[in-house]
């Protein structure tokens, strides 16, 4: 049997290499446009800041390594066409057009950064940060900048402007809607990200679109609202990302709301092909419905699940959560579950509390505060948590996933046993403080 | 209605203040014979090492503070008799004999400090650390000390005996078992431990009592397994804690195995007798059946179970699963659950699987190794885990406490989502490569 995959990046690569790892004997075949492989595109900012010293870091394999394992990876190459009932592809690899043959084929396409139809957003200077090359390209033009502007204030907006604050520019992180990180923050969570960066020099301006970009052949500058210019070397595009499918249609691939329709062993609606990652669309544990998760875990649990299907194994990819953290600077937050906002769009009623808490023992040298949201349905099931703190954020997201995984309500949690010692925790712990406070909410 | 509660800990006193949060009215009285209240015990040994400067900084409120929340704390204070068919007590304060009625009686009385039965263990120089005066007393003692040795290498043991190392001291740590904290981590864990407690510097004895402490008033030395005798100015006995079971033997109160019996709402077998604490007997969420979880943060929420049900509320204490953590100099470790030893001392047959992994992404800076082992039952259930690194291991042990709790198989565990960004975490967590790596053994 041989397996051709469609795509290099958290989707696909694991795809091979999970195959590989259930069946010695199946061909596999990885086709992507990346000349680099097997990158987090997630360490893309901490680069451009220079906490990681070089793009080289963070390149975990080569083709090569994938040979030695027996999967064949063809970088720069582009597949153009799909003949599924001959199952024959055509793909472009250094200008030469070739044909491969396959059993079953999965699509990896991932996505391609969203760019806002806005004047000048084709010049020079103008940048998305997708792959490692958009880094290496940024990397370049930001060392003759003194001022550049970054759109959208999801996670990587936010990163990117940090890293070039600390490479000691000036720099605006603009948000068309009025808060940061609106899809996984409350306003009062996000507000607290927010004034930490503006305390860190960032000039953050919400609730006001880039209408223009200025320059004849390079930016020289933004405006915003159309009404004030702000002076610019570079502009970063940080808008989003859709799901790329062209291929998905080519074949006839059922297309839901946004994405690649797969069922939970990631098969498409067209018999032998699957599809993994950004291109497809997830169910969401709460609100029961199909969502889009383009998380660099979902692809890569997607793709363990893909490879269980594919090598004849149990497999189900479950209902996502779309868990998240980072870090910027100092400070870590993350959040799982929906919002309070989103929530409520989607007709449940929340009851949630915030509350604030310390990472250690209050007289504990170094112990920090900790802002933590629980938000709960009318029953007190908890359906959503948003963490802050400088340090101890990514775990206790994990296990507010757990418990929202396990449907958990507040009442439970706060029985649940939680680790203690003073260098490390509170003796109650930060996660029970705050369902014990939302649970008062319900006598 | 009058509450008297007998003993000031963290069984004691949170008792007293869940109380009052839940009824204005009921007349709550705290008799201990501490003079200092209100302090985490766990944080003795990092006041001892100087990371927390003084005594006074552990020690969160006064008599004083409780009296404005209408709880009279009596210190100094020890109760003598009780006549439970009466329901008045006799205590002595400050020499004086005096009686008290109450309506509800809270035995909080903890444990004490097992002294093994040694030649020279009642020398001047030899110290238990049960509470802040104990702590005072060795800060004073050790001024004058270059040779020390603490015997017993569970938590406590560790922790002091690292803080002596801090001071710059000659360090001696034994143990009568071949390996440290022998209740909570397996061989090829603990031995990770020992050898960072070597590397620092720390003399570690283990598989060998002491037999003897030798001294004329005070200790001098110490001989080990009838063998070699070492120089000693001071010897901590850290050899556990036995209940205190005098008072309630004394209403009749029915005693377990270890210690008194009580139901899952903290109700001892004599009517209007209520019991939290080190001197309680738990029940085993794994095994069962009864067990002694002698930790803070089982007494803290048994304090919460007993005043929900004086107050008349709905209340249940949960089964406990020992879930503990500490930190000791750069390395953080902790566990929950059961060991391989003790799930098959039950004849639980175990199926385990340690792995190595990084608390960050592999090429993000300070990257630190983690050690992660995950023991299941023969059906893959999770009855374990123990986890050693220089950060983030506390979280990841309470994730792994609701993984238990909620009954998770390794398999199930292996298919949640996690949260990844490379300063904070590896994009397959590490709990989850151990869970797939366990998950392996079944297949």
């Amino acid at each position: 049997m041989k397996v051709v995959i469609i795509g290099g990046g958290a989707g696909g690569l694991p795809t091979a290499s999970n195959i590989r790892k259930l069946d010695k004997d199946i061909e596999i075949t990885v086709i992507t446009r990346d000349n680099y492989i097997a990158y987090s595109p997630c360490a893309i900012p901490y680069v451009l800041g220079q906490t990681i010293k070089s793009f080289d870091d963070i390149v975990m394999k080569t083709p090569e390594d994938y040979k030695e394992n027996n999967i064949d990876v063809l970088i720069n190459s582009e597949v153009s066409e799909i003949d599924h009932e001959k199952k024959e592809l055509t793909y472009t690899n250094e200008g030469q057009v070739k044909t491969m043959e396959y059993d079953k084929l999965v699509l990896a396409t991932g996505g391609n950064s969203f760019v806002p139809p806005i004047t000048g957003s084709d010049l020079d200077g103008v940048f998305k940060i997708r792959n490692l090359n958009d880094g290496k390209n940024v990397q370049e033009w930001v060392k003759n900048c003194k001022n550049v502007v970054v759109t959208g204030a999801g996670l990587i907006g936010i990163e990117i402007a940090y890293a070039f604050k600390e490479l000691g520019l000036n720099v605006i992180l603009n948000e068309m809607l009025p808060q940061i990180v609106p899809k996984s923050l409350d306003p009062d969570m996000a507000s607290i990200v927010t004034e930490y960066l503006e305390d860190e020099g960032i000039n953050v301006i919400l609730g006001k679109p880039i209408t223009k970009i200025s320059g004849e052949d390079k930016v020289t500058g933004v405006v915003i609202d159309n009404e004030e210019e702000y002076p610019a070397d570079m502009v970063i595009l940080a808008t989003g990302v859709r799901p790329e499918l062209e291929l998905a249609k080519m074949i006839g691939c059922e297309i839901g709301k946004w994405a690649i329709l797969v069922d939970e062993s990631m098969k498409t609606t067209v018999e032998d092909v699957y599809a993994v990652g950004d291109c497809v669309e997830s169910y969401d544990a709460i609100l029961q419905s199909n969502t889009i998760s383009q998380l660099g875990t979902t692809a890569v649990r997607q793709a363990k699940t893909c490879a269980q299907t594919i090598a004849g194994k149990k497999s189900k990819f479950y209902p996502v959560l779309n868990s998240m953290v980072t870090k910027v600077g100092k400070l870590e937050f993350g959040a799982v579950g929906l919002t309070t906002h989103f929530a409520e769009q989607n007709n449940i009623k929340t009851i949630s509390q915030k509350v604030e808490a310390f990472t250690r023992a209050r007289y504990y040298p170094n112990a920090k505060p900790m802002d933590i949201k629980v938000i709960c349905d009318a029953d007190g099931k908890i359906i959503g948590c948003q963490i802050i703190a400088e340090e101890r954020v990514a775990e206790r997201i994990d296990t507010m996933t757990l418990a929202i995984t396990e449907g958990l309500d507040c009442f439970d949690l706060s029985n649940v046993e939680f680790a203690y010692a003073p260098p490390v925790s509170m003796v109650t712990d930060p996660l029970v403080l705050a369902v014990e406070e939302v649970s008062k909410k319900f006598n």
